[in-house]
């Protein structure tokens, strides 16, 4: 199930099974696992492993229901020597950097940047139109709500939630996701409200829940999260 | 790998692999995604739409580890117009409304229904016997226990949890998941205790531990959540 | 696509387009669902189920991006009568136990240790080197970091998540998850923080931030969590 025009370099591997749509561009020495779908126009670099059933370009579903986006999407990019595991959905107009290791059952929306060297830890979910820096660490089962900005060097612990709608539905406003600063780190299961800005070098305790903006160099706890020493 | 004895109507789009068992009926207007898995006789409206790698209408397991079901489960029934993405699990015994949205990753056990236009997000995990109302947001990796209820209009913030089981296993109980009435609104990471009451229109800040019943047109917030000024 | 050197028992019930690779070991009376995939000397007990989707005994990844693994890792193994869900990923080098339950859309690392007769609850993820007991609980959507031990009998509510790394990242130090001795309870969305210890018997409500060890028979509650009556 491989389009006829897609050009197969012979040095990649394809597992069984695969599906490769139409004006796919592949690079050297790639691996793709089996059962796994390409969809049309995505971008892979050379170097690049993708795992089992994993779902690579997908066209974002127009629904009356959700938020309206861009019709003339761009493809997936997939920078070189980028790992992406298994049971991985990414959409169409997302770029992934080089060096970067996608892990097992995440999910990625479109319009969404991750720099080079990032971790995105297994069963991550990010939404649309978040821009993630160079050598992040995101850990196991966060989730990266829409309009997010990660500077470089920042670290999420596992389980991190946020959220970009102040109002939850009840008013239409412009969405802001938080904006994390360079070098941030958030401890395991902490809740990051809508629009929050943490200054470079913070550090949010295990469990806290952000509801204000933190300056620079700031160690926080609690519900709501306050300044504590160490 | 599709039985004999079903219909494909012509107007459908069936992908690679798809294996659709004895008995599924199919309206017109339906797309089936690459390797997905339709049970027997799961029942598809027009215009339904089914991502790639989905499993609908499983039987549910038979294991002396967990609670014992219904062994003359109805089938699956999806109502016209809906959507469901990728990666989905849904189980036999349940039914899902009209033109709602089941995102990606998404997993739902059996004998739950679902209203119309109802948006289910990405890596939701909803257990038995719950129920969902028409029009409600549950938004990214919210996980609903099993017998919970959500009247129309609710909203859920990304990463809500919530629990049934009072005693966690040290008692034999019925156990009774949380009571949502009405236009409710829930911020993202919030945790709601075993058979606990949210009045209409009430609402629970980001991070929240509700463990009380909370009346109508209420805020509140912390841990543990108490009435607070917005 | 099942390597020619594989034994199939007459007694198994193979799926569509399952993809079983060398040395794969296989018991009596198992069943494997469609589409799933067996990497090399898996080895699977009498009487296993394994769902559709599922891939086992994978070897783990080799990025200088993650903790390094050992190269000689042993093969995955599953005992007796144990059920295995759908879009479940298992990697090499882990040992499960018989008769227990490892629900869908789990994901479990490499060097793990689950004992017979636990339950692994839906979307559950563990890392590595953690060992859990037997007639264990761990519910739905669940995060249990690497290097953890839960002792027999431990119940975790769901969504309750941990961290085995102090310093973010900030120092290079030995890793240590949370130890559980027997029969612990935790709340649904508890945090545990890394290398706590909570003694026998002791219950942690939903919730709960865990920034200390807790002896046995204790109930603690709250952000950070501190002893109360029921």
């Amino acid at each position: 199930m491989i389009h006829p025009n897609v050009r197969i370099p012979a040095s990649a591997s394809i597992g069984h099974g695969v599906i490769i749509e139409e004006g796919v561009q592949l690079g050297e020495n790639i691996q793709i696992g089996h059962y796994s779908i390409l969809h049309a126009h995505t971008i892979i670099g050379s170097g690049v492993r993708v795992g089992h059933h994993s779902i690579l370009g997908v066209k974002p579903h127009h629904s009356p229901l959700i938020r309206e986006v861009d019709q003339q999407i761009s493809p997936l990019r997939i920078g070189s020597n980028s790992t992406i595991g298994h049971h991985v959905t990414l959409y169409a107009g997302s770029t992934m950097g080089q060096q970067l290791l996608i892990a097992d059952h995440v999910h990625i929306r479109e319009q969404v940047e991750i720099g080079d060297k990032t971790v995105i830890g297994r069963g991550v979910m990010i939404e649309l139109n978040s821009r993630i820096g160079k050598q992040c660490t995101v850990q196991t089962l966060c989730y990266i709500t829409g309009d997010t900005i990660l500077e470089d060097h920042v670290f999420l612990g596992p389980a991190v939630a946020m959220a970009n709608d102040k109002y939850m539905k009840t008013v239409a406003i412009a969405m802001t996701g938080p904006y994390l600063e360079q070098s941030v780190r958030i401890g395991s299961h902490a809740t990051l409200l809508p629009g929050v800005r943490i200054g470079a070098r913070s550090m949010v305790g295990a469990g806290a829940v952000v509801t204000r903006n933190i300056p620079a160099d700031t160690v926080v706890m609690g519900n709501p999260a306050r300044e504590r020493g160490m």
